[in-house]
C-alpha cells in the first residue's frame, strides 16, 4: 500500500481535479453505482473530542474506503489543525489496504468542489456576481473552487465579523476580481450566486433578501440544529442536494422539513442533474438551492484521486501492511 | 505514526500479551471507561464481499480506533486471506493518527484470548479436559490461547468433518497433551471445559452432552441466524458475554431471547467478574457461559499493544502522514 501525507496533498491535487472527481461520484450515485455507508459519529467524552466515520464504495470507480477522524477543539492551540481527518482505502476487489491519504486539505477541496459542481449545473449562464457568506477556515477555498467553474467578474461578501474577510479579499485579488464587504441586504440584492459556508444555528440570510434567479450553494449546515438560510427560501427555491437523507436530517433542510414546508419528495439528488435524469434550473428566475452535507464518497474519490497521481509522480510511500 | 505490517505481528506479540490486553479493556468496559461504538457491516454487492468497521475508544488506556476490514470468499483462491483486516489508531488528544496495523492474526489471537479469558475467571479450578468443537483457522488458536491460561491435561475434540482435527492433534502433540477426536456425546460428558469455533448455522451441542460443572466459551456465533448450542443450555447456564448488547442481537444468545428462554438482564458482561463487582461461578456444578460475540475494544487493544511493542523493538517503521 501507499502513504500520502498530508504535506503533499497541496502539491498534487488541483480544484479541477477535485471538482471531477466529485461530479463523477455525484454521477455514479444517480446511477445506482456508488453509495455511502451510515455515518459514525461519537462524542469522545474526551479532549471535547468529536469523533466518528464516513464510509462507502463506488463500484463504477473501484473505490471503497472510509474516512476516519473528527473535531478536537483544543488542537489549534497546540499548533494542530482542529480537524483532523485521515482516509484509508482498499482494494474492493480482495479488501486489502491501498492506501492511506491525509484527509485535512482534501476535505477542505472535496467540500469546495461539491459547491462548484453545484454552481456549474445549477447557475445561470449569465450570472456574474458571486456573494460569499462566511470568512473560516472553509471560505477561501470556496471562493477558488466557485470561480474556477464560473466566468465571476466580481464578489461581494459579508461575515458576522467583516474584518475577518480580510483573507477573502486577498484571494480575490489574487483571482483578479474586484471584492467589496457588504451587508446582507445588498449581498441578496447583487449576488447572482451564493456560498453561504459558516457554522451558524440560526437564520442568516432572509428569503427577502435574495434577487430572483440565484443559486444558494447552502456548504455550512452538516449537524442537526445547524442553520443558515430562513426556511422560507427552500419552500420557494428547487433544492438539490448531494444525499437526501442527509439533507432532510443533518443538512440546511432538515428545518424547511421540520416545519412542514417541504418534504424529500422536493429534493433532488443533484447527481441527477449531471447525467441528464434532471434538467436542473427549470426557469431563468427562479431560486436554485444546492444543499451540501458531505459524504463519505466526496471524500473517498479526491483521496482516490490523489492516490493515483502520487503514484504517477512517484511521491507516494510505499510501505508494506 | 507507524505501520506494523502484518508479517511482522506473528514475532511480535504473544498469547500472554494478547490475554492481557484483552482482560484489561474488558475491565475498563465494566468500569465505564471504555466504549464501543455502533457496528457497520454492509454487503458490497462486489466479490461477495462483507465489509465493514468496528471502532471505539478505551478512555483509561487512551486508545481510540477503528478496525476496518470484512470478508471477500474469492481471496483464498488466489492467495489472499478471506478475512481481511486492518486497524487504524489514533492519538485521543488530537485525531492525528498515530499506527496503522494488520488486523489478520490479531483478530485471531484476539477472538482466543477473549476464551481464555473466560476461561481463566469462569472455569472450574479443578478442570483437567478441554473439549474443542470446530476444526476451522481459529481452532488452533483457541486451543494455544486456552491451554496457556489453564493446567489442561489432554483434549477431546469434534468436528463435522473429523480428518480436518488433523493440525489441532498437532498443537496438543506440540503442547504435550493427549489428544482424541472423540463423538459430542463423548465431548460433552468428559470435558470440564468446552470452545464453540464453528460457523454452523444450527445447534451442534446439545444440553444432555453436558456433564456438571462444565464451561462453555461460545465463540462462533457472532452473526444474525448462527448458532452453536441449543438454546436449553443458556436457559440453565449463567451467562457472560463481552457485550450484553451484541449477545442477544448476533450472539449465541439471540435464540435462547427469541425462544423467551433469557432476557438481557440474565446476561452478565464478564468485565464485571474481571473487576470483582460478580463473582462469575456461583456453584461448582453449575453450567457457565462465555457468549464471545467479537467487539472493536478487543481489536484495539492487541493493535495498541502489538504498535507499542513494535516502537520499543525498533521494527515499527515510521511514516510521515
Amino acid at each position: 500500500m501507499i502513504i500520502v501525507p498530508e504535506s503533499e496533498i497541496a502539491a498534487l491535487i488541483s480544484a479541477q481535479d477535485c471538482f471531477e472527481a466529485v461530479e463523477a461520484v455525484l454521477a455514479a450515485m444517480a446511477r445506482d453505482q456508488a453509495v455511502n455507508f451510515p455515518v459514525i459519529r461519537e462524542a469522545l467524552g474526551h479532549a471535547d473530542a468529536l469523533y466518528g466515520f464516513k464510509s462507502g464504495f463506488d463500484r463504477e470507480a473501484a473505490v471503497l474506503g472510509v474516512k476516519s477522524g473528527g473535531y478536537w477543539p483544543a488542537n489549534a492551540a497546540r499548533g494542530v489543525a482542529n480537524h483532523q481527518s485521515t482516509v484509508l482505502l482498499f482494494d474492493p476487489d480482495t479488501g486489502r489496504p491501498r492506501a492511506l491519504v491525509g484527509g485535512n486539505l482534501l476535505t477542505a477541496l472535496r467540500t469546495a468542489a461539491a459547491a462548484a459542481v453545484s454552481i456549474r449545473h445549477l447557475a445561470r449562464a449569465d450570472a456574474r456576481v458571486l456573494g460569499i457568506i462566511g470568512a473560516g477556515h472553509q471560505a477561501p477555498f470556496q471562493l477558488r473552487a466557485a470561480a474556477a467553474q464560473h466566468p465571476f467578474e466580481r464578489v461581494v461578501a459579508w461575515n458576522r465579523t467583516p474584518e475577518r474577510l480580510q483573507g477573502l479579499a486577498e484571494i480575490a485579488a489574487e483571482l483578479g476580481l474586484p471584492f467589496e464587504v457588504v451587508s446582507l441586504e445588498r449581498l441578496g440584492a447583487e449576488a447572482e450566486v451564493i456560498v453561504t459556508i459558516t457554522s451558524s444555528f440560526a437564520a442568516i440570510l432572509r428569503d427577502a433578501h435574495l434577487r430572483a434567479g440565484t443559486h444558494i450553494a447552502c456548504m455550512g449546515t452538516d449537524t442537526r440544529g445547524k442553520q443558515e438560510l430562513e426556511p422560507e427560501i427552500l419552500a420557494r427555491a428547487r433544492v438539490f442536494t448531494d444525499e437526501i437523507a442527509q439533507s432532510i436530517s443533518i443538512g440546511e433542510a432538515q428545518h424547511a422539513v421540520a416545519h412542514g414546508m417541504i418534504g424529500p419528495a422536493d429534493i433532488t439528488a443533484i447527481g441527477a442533474v449531471i447525467t441528464g435524469g434532471h434538467p436542473g434550473r427549470c426557469v431563468q428566475d427562479e431560486i436554485t438551492l444546492f444543499d451540501g452535507t458531505g459524504i463519505a464518497l466526496q471524500d473517498l474519490a479526491v483521496a482516490s484521486r490523489v492516490a493515483r497521481l502520487a503514484r504517477e509522480r512517484g511521491v507516494a510511500q510505499q510501505v508494506g501492511v
